[in-house]
This record gives structure tokens, C-alpha cells and sequence, in this order.
């Protein structure tokens, strides 16, 4: 991929120095996502502050921008596992040469990329000693160590760190990097059925990282022999795609082991027949190169595009202050609006800068890739109105004030109330069709009759004894209500 | 420390040896505290299952025993750091040698211990490339590059991740590691002012970790010239101290650097009067030595001892079944008691495994150090009890199973069901004294009366419009009731 990231220091200086005129200019991205893709590329994680290159080749910064959608998707992921009852735990860093080279054909992927201390301070190390590339070897060793009999198993542990892949091909930010973060897990079982059970468990959490998460779509599927993991029995994987290079980039892996490490680093175990077995072992992992493909996927030529569900600022709010406009009433707007929409459960922020326009905040926020901006000006004011601005298609809806979030009633008084405020209504309805005409029927008048909108596939949780708020009988289910067109 | 770790291989497989014996054979520690510190301790983090040794000396294994304590603490100073709106972010592991050497004092300090990487495969690089002993030469450069006005501070930002420093005197599991995981805090702000605020804050969440999280008392205060950080200005510490061997332990570390590393990085910004100026900056760190200390500090003869509040496993509960019991009625007891205890919010489990006997299962969970265990036997049984056994000073008490936990009322009805069945009760009071002689009075039979416990200095949040249980007027406060003696 040209430009995918600086070989030498004179790139690096280059490329930085073109950023910081870009940045004080406000610019934008100089290169076309359909033009220059690897440039393009290279720009917006840049520019979007995702990524800061770092003085040594391959290795990149990663910004709070980045970690910020790193830390949900880990947080969803790790609770998921927890649920499986897979533990979390740390193996050092450091591999000693003899251990990572037990598997031959595993070695053999791997021995090309491996960084290797060989001095501390001023002295050399009786032997080097590898940085992990993946931790097979480090772990397995313990694993003898720790299964004895079929009580033991399943054994079930993951772990979240940095390694190292010394990769010479071209680097790229998150998707081809010398350090990147992951998790790594590595399960052992007593049959093969199990084993298998869980490659396709994994492989689904996977999925819903790229699909709900990230947005991303992605192919689950079964690797050739030529491309799965080496020294393994099988490799699963999901697979995205990406449209402008017409290229597949490889999203996770959920890889079954079979039974070749155990063999290699003596797995065994007494089986509940009294006899000794082996353990059918898995790993699986996905890394920072998730991030890389969404942007890949998402991103245009105004910079990043986030999903809702990964991004830091889910709304971002600019006040447009004219000349001579309420200028004190426009920012306790966007005040009132962050703390609507904050309280609701979003992640909002204003942006009250005085040394940027509203239209360089729009760009800015546009790179960063903020799914939705909200402008405040002396009209939307006057109006009781905010403009919304979606970032994905650049949409652009004028909401009132009072409809930002739904109210959730519970009783016919406070639907009164929220309805009379021009608000969207969330409340517990018995789902009678009756109920529903008769609502309509009540509130029929100089503000437009309410009927339902939906009842979300989502549906919060019914306290029991909850009541509906229109009929007082037992609510069946939550349910939108407003008016509508 | 005599015996803190192995130091050679040979030593690594003797250790290793003499505890798999123990293991099987199930006797517990062979050092005392008192005798042997150093051997005692090096046992009891193996035998507690917080630690395995590796092969490469100074560098151990966190088992999940350990992860769970880390996460625990981790969670808790995350949420407030975020709350003083400091930002997660990723630097490389690696350095270059340049950068690592640019402040003098700072590297005389940490160059004895860097580790370098020389080669990548079969290949030298080019130049030599250092691992992280901590970041603030990884960092800085970039502070450089990203503070250029007064409105680019305070720049606040935070890692979580692994460290490398090749020391080679004695290494001990925790206290002294080559690679070990911690958080490293580095912010840069317009005056002293702010960053002197700073260092006294996060010095006082790190007293907060010791004290509220590992029950550890530790002492807030300032080093000496010699002793603080290389190349700061000033250091702040928390010290432990363990009885035992009559030494003090520095438990973490809050340092204002001054401007020093400002001027070596020329981290300099315009101020608000237009003029060019410096940054003031801060660094501070806390690693998964406190887990070392908290072990230190609480351990006994019998192995570790766990404060609530960072157990994994907070409650034990283990059947008794003596032979012709009621086994399945034990059983279900058991598992009624740990469905209890997590509704609650404990982290409650049962050990129902059949190739453990009782007084086994008593030593294993005592050598893990869980805080509280649950015996249920026939007796037990029979009398609606259990016999709860606390792990720090071996108290023991019988509690009706009823009373386990307290049961939340909010009406009367719910307050009189509570009480016939024993329970201790957690209501919204009016908090007026007729009310509770009334209360009293109207319970008095053959159950008991009932009257106020305590009014805890912890309240729960009482919702607006919450009832007094007892005389329907707007309640004041959550108060606990019950028969007492």
C-alpha cells in the first residue's frame, strides 16, 4: 500500500511537517479517498488524531481518540468472556528461545519477525530472549504444569497486551504495525466437541464487534489449509472488505488447535475413565486492526466517520453566534442541549472555543468523524429549534428543543404533560388496540392527536406490576407514542 | 531478601519441585512468616495462586487471582482519573536511543536497567532500540509537537501498560519484577499552581487504593533530594511498612517534574498575554507492586489474606455432608446461600467438588485468602444456619440463613413479612421517635419487637417522594430494624 506509513525519518519528518501546515490552515485532507487510497489513509488517522507517527518506523501513538473506541469495544468483549467463564490473566513479555521454538511449523511463521534482547545496560545477555509475537509458547508450558486430571479442564484464560511482530513489509497504522495491542485467548479441553463449540462462540463475538460495534460488515469462515494459523488444526475467521482497494483484510481468528501443542509441550491429563488423554486446545484473538478497517471502511474525504456505539463524542454542539445575536442565550441553549442529551445516556460536548469559527469547528469535528453535530444560531433560538447534522450522509433536520430525547411516562397526567411539551413519549402500554383509540380520541385537539410509534425490538426491562399509563391495567410492553405525520 | 525468588534455573526447578509436593499433598506453607520472611512470602504468593514462576528469572506469571485484584483497582482509578478529565492513550514499548538519552539525570537513573532490542529475526538493526523503563522520553516529544497555545493545556493524559527494567538484584514476585504492569500519568499544565494541585490528587487516590482497596495503612508525604525522581523536581510518595521485617516500602509515586523536562523537549506554548512560556509537569505511577505489598501486609501462616473489597471471590460456601446427611438438602443450601449472597452483591461461590474433602477445601480457600467462608453441614441444616468463619481472625458465628442478608421494605406489610421470617430489614424512615415506639409496640409478641438498629453513615440515595415504611409520611432516612438483644 503506497504511503501506508513513513519507511525512514525524512518521510517522517515530511509528513509531519505537511500536517502541521494543514492543521493551522484547516485544510483538510489533501488526498482523495478514491484517488490515493494509501495516502488517504495515512491523512485521516492523522488528521482525525486517531494516530501520531512515532520516531521509530512501524510503531505508532495511539491517541485518546483511539483508545476511547478501543476501551468500549474491550469492555463489551471482555464482559462476554467473563459470562463464558474464561479469566483473564498475564504472561511476561519476554520468551526464552528454547520454549518459543518447541513447535516447529509454529516457529517457522513466526521466527522471521521476532525482536530479540540481547544486552541490558551495558552488558549482553547469556542467551537473547524473544518478545512475544503471540504467547502460545509462553503459556503452554503452564498448562502442563497446571492440568493434571479431567477436574482441571476446561482450562480457560485470556489475556490483554501489547506484542511485537518486526514486520519489514510496508507498515500501516493498526492495520500492519510492529507493536499492537490485543487480546489473546487460549482455552484446553477435554474433547474435541468442546473445542469446536467455542472456536464458533468466539468467532460470533467477533462478528458482533465488527457488525454492531464497528459497523463493519464481515464474512464468518473457514480458512484454507495454506492460510491457517501455523501449527494449528484449523482457523476461523471473519473477513472484511474493502470496497475502494477491492481488497479482504482479515478482521480476528478463532483458531481450534487440535492436539499439536499438547503434544509438543506435554498436555496431559487422566481422563475420568482413569486413563491419560491430551487436551484439544484453542486461541483467538483480534487487535488494534479493527479500528484500521472501520476507518477504511467508514471514512470519506471530510476525514473520519465514527459509528455511534465506538465514538468518544457521540454529538457534538456549536453554537453559531452572528453579530449582535443573543449570544448568552445561544450558549445556555447548547449548555441545556449537551445536558439533555448527556443525561439521556449520549455522550455530548459543546464546543465553546473563541478562536475558531463555527465553520473550522465543522470541519474539525467532521475529521474526528462525530456522528451527529448540533448547530445552535440566534433562528434555531428563536424558534425553539436545533439544526442536526448527521456526519454519515450529511443529512440535516431542523428538531424542537423539547423532542431531543423521548420523555418516559408512566402516568396519563405526565403524557398530558410531556405531549403538551412537544415531546417524544416512551411508556408502558397494555397493548390494547382499544386503549390505543381511545388515547387518540382524548388528546385529539389543537395539538394533533397522539398514536403509537413503535414498540422497539429492544425492549427495556417491565418491572413487574407496571402498570399501562392510559388504561391502569398490567402494561404488556414499552411503546413510542407521539404525533406524527 | 533471602529467598525472594529463584535467581537460577536450578533454584526455579527445586522451588518448583517442593511445591507441586505440596500440593498434592495438601500441607499448606513450610516457611512461617516470622521465621522466613522471604521464603515465607515467595510460598505463599505461588501457593495463593496470585503468582507462577517462569523461566526467565524476574519476570512471573499474574494468574486470574491476581488479574482480578488488578482489574478491581484498575476500574476504580480509571473512572477517577477520567473524572479529572485525564484521557487513556498508547505509546510503543520502544524507544531510540536518542530520545531515551536526551535528560541527563533521567537516564543516569534508569540506563543500568534498559533493556535493548539488536536484532529482528536473523537480522541486526541499524541502531540498537531501547524498551520502556517508563515513558517520559517516549512521550514528551510529541507534547512538543501538540502544546503550542495556552488553550492546548492542561494536556492530560494516562496509560495503562507493561514496563521493562533489568535489574539484577534479588527479584521478588510483585515488589521487584523485570517486566511488571502499571498506569503512568503524564500531564503538562500552564503554571505550578495547577501542577502541584495535581501531584497532591493523585497521590491521594493512590492513599485511597492502599487504605479503602487493600486495607493497607500508608503514610503521605515527600522525599528527600536523593531520593526523588531523576531528573524531577519534586516526589511524592505513599510508604507502607511491612512489621515483619521492619522496613518501609514506597507503595507509589507522584512526581512534579518541574520544567525541566519542559526545557530538554522544548515543550513551550504561547500564554494568554501573547508571550512565549513553559509547561509545568507532572508523572505519577502506580504498578501491581501494591498487590505485592497488600500480600506483605495481611498474610499469614495459612496463607494470603484478601481485603472484601479486591476478593475475587468474597464469600466461599462448602457443603458438609457427613455420612447418611441429607446431602441433596445440604447441597441446595448451599447453592440457595450463594444465590443469596450475589443477589446482594456479593461475589458468592460454592465448592461442590466431590474429590475434596471439607477440611481440605478449608485449607485451600484459607491459602487463597477469600475473606469469608460459609460451612453447611447437618446441623446446619437442621436449625436454618449456617456457620460463617472469617478468613483475618478466624471468628466464628452462626447465622440463621434468614438473616443472611437484610431484606429491603418499603410498606408494612412487606416490614412484618421480613420480620416473621427473621430477617434483618433495611426501611425509609420519617426518623420520628412516636413512629418508632410504635412500631415497636405493634410488633411486640412472641417474635420479638422490633426496634432501629442504626441509621448507617453511608445512606443509599433516598428517592424523592420515598415513604416511611411505617407511618406513610415522607421518609428522612434509610434505617436498619430488627430484634436485638
Amino acid at each position: 500500500m503506497a504511503g501506508g506509513g513513513p519507511k525512514t525519518s525524512t518521510t517522517n519528518a515530511n509528513t509531519r511537517k505537511k500536517k502541521e501546515v494543514k492543521k493551522e490552515t484547516g485544510l483538510g485532507l489533501s488526498a482523495k479517498k478514491d484517488d490515493n487510497f494509501g495516502e488517504w489513509y495515512s491523512e485521516v488517522v492523522v488528521s482525525g488524531e486517531l494516530i501520531e507517527y512515532y520516531d521509530i518506523s512501524g510503531c505508532y501513538i495511539l491517541r485518546p481518540w483511539t483508545m476511547s473506541i478501543w476501551e468500549i469495544m474491550q469492555a463489551f468483549f471482555d464482559a462476554e468472556i467473563k459470562g463464558m467463564k474464561i479469566k483473564n490473566c498475564y504472561f511476561p513479555l519476554f520468551v526464552s528461545p528454547g520454549v518459543l521454538q518447541k513447535e516447529k511449523d509454529h516457529i517457522e511463521g513466526f521466527a522471521p519477525e521476532v525482536a530479540w534482547v540481547t544486552k541490558s545496560g551495558q552488558s549482553d545477555l547469556e542467551v537473547p530472549i524473544a518478545i512475544r509475537p503471540t504467547s502460545e509458547t509462553v503459556m503452554y508450558p503452564y498448562y502442563s504444569k497446571w492440568i493434571r486430571g479431567h477436574r482441571d479442564l476446561p482450562l480457560k484464560l485470556n489475556q490483554w497486551c501489547n506484542v511485537v511482530r518486526w514486520e519489514f513489509s510496508n507498515p500501516t497504522p493498526f492495520i500492519r504495525s510492529r507493536e499492537f495491542l490485543w487480546q489473546e485467548g487460549h482455552t484446553a479441553f477435554a474433547t474435541k466437541e468442546e473445542a469446536d463449540k467455542e472456536v464458533l462462540e468466539i468467532l460470533e463475538l467477533y462478528n458482533r464487534i465488527y457488525e454492531e460495534y464497528l459497523a463493519v460488515p464481515v464474512i464468518k469462515g473457514k480458512k484454507s489449509e495454506h492460510e491457517k494459523f501455523a501449527g494449528g488444526l484449523y482457523t476461523t475467521s471473519v473477513e472484511a472488505f474493502i470496497p475502494n482497494t477491492g481488497r479482504g483484510i482479515q478482521g480476528a481468528t478463532s483458531h481450534c488447535l487440535g492436539q499439536n501443542f499438547a503434544k509438543m509441550f506435554e498436555i496431559n491429563f487422566e481422563n475420568d475413565k482413569g486413563e491419560k488423554a491430551m487436551v484439544w486446545q484453542n486461541s483467538w484473538a483480534y487487535s488494534t486492526r479493527t479500528i484500521g478497517v472501520m476507518v477504511m471502511v467508514h471514512g470519506d474525504d471530510k476525514g473520519l466517520v465514527l459509528p455511534p456505539k465506538v465514538a468518544a463524542v457521540q454529538v457534538i454542539v456549536i453554537p453559531v453566534p452572528y453579530k449582535d445575536a443573543d449570544t448568552k442565550g445561544i450558549f445556555d441553549a447548547c449548555d441545556a442541549t449537551v445536558e439533555t442529551l448527556t443525561k439521556a445516556g449520549f455522550r455530548a460536548e459543546a464546543d465553546f472555543r473563541d478562536n475558531y469559527s463555527p465553520g473550522w469547528k465543522y470541519s474539525h469535528w467532521e475529521m474526528k468523524g462525530v456522528p451527529l453535530r448540533i448547530e445552535i444560531g440566534p433562528k434555531d433560538l428563536a424558534n425553539e429549534q436545533v439544526r442536526a447534522v448527521r456526519r454519515d450522509n450529511s443529512a440535516k433536520i431542523d428538531i424542537p428543543m423539547a423532542s431531543l430525547v423521548e420523555q418516559v411516562v408512566k402516568t396519563w397526567d405526565e403524557f398530558v404533560e410531556a405531549l403538551s411539551q412537544k415531546k417524544m413519549i416512551f411508556a408502558p402500554w397494555c397493548d390494547e388496540e382499544e386503549v390505543e383509540r381511545d388515547v387518540k380520541a382524548r388528546t385529539k385537539g389543537e395539538i394533533g392527536a397522539a398514536k403509537t410509534l413503535c414498540s422497539p425490538f429492544e425492549q427495556p426491562a417491565l418491572e413487574e406490576g407496571t402498570l399501562c399509563f392510559a388504561s391502569g391495567k398490567p402494561a404488556k410492553k414499552w411503546t413510542y407514542w407521539g404525533r406524527s405525520y
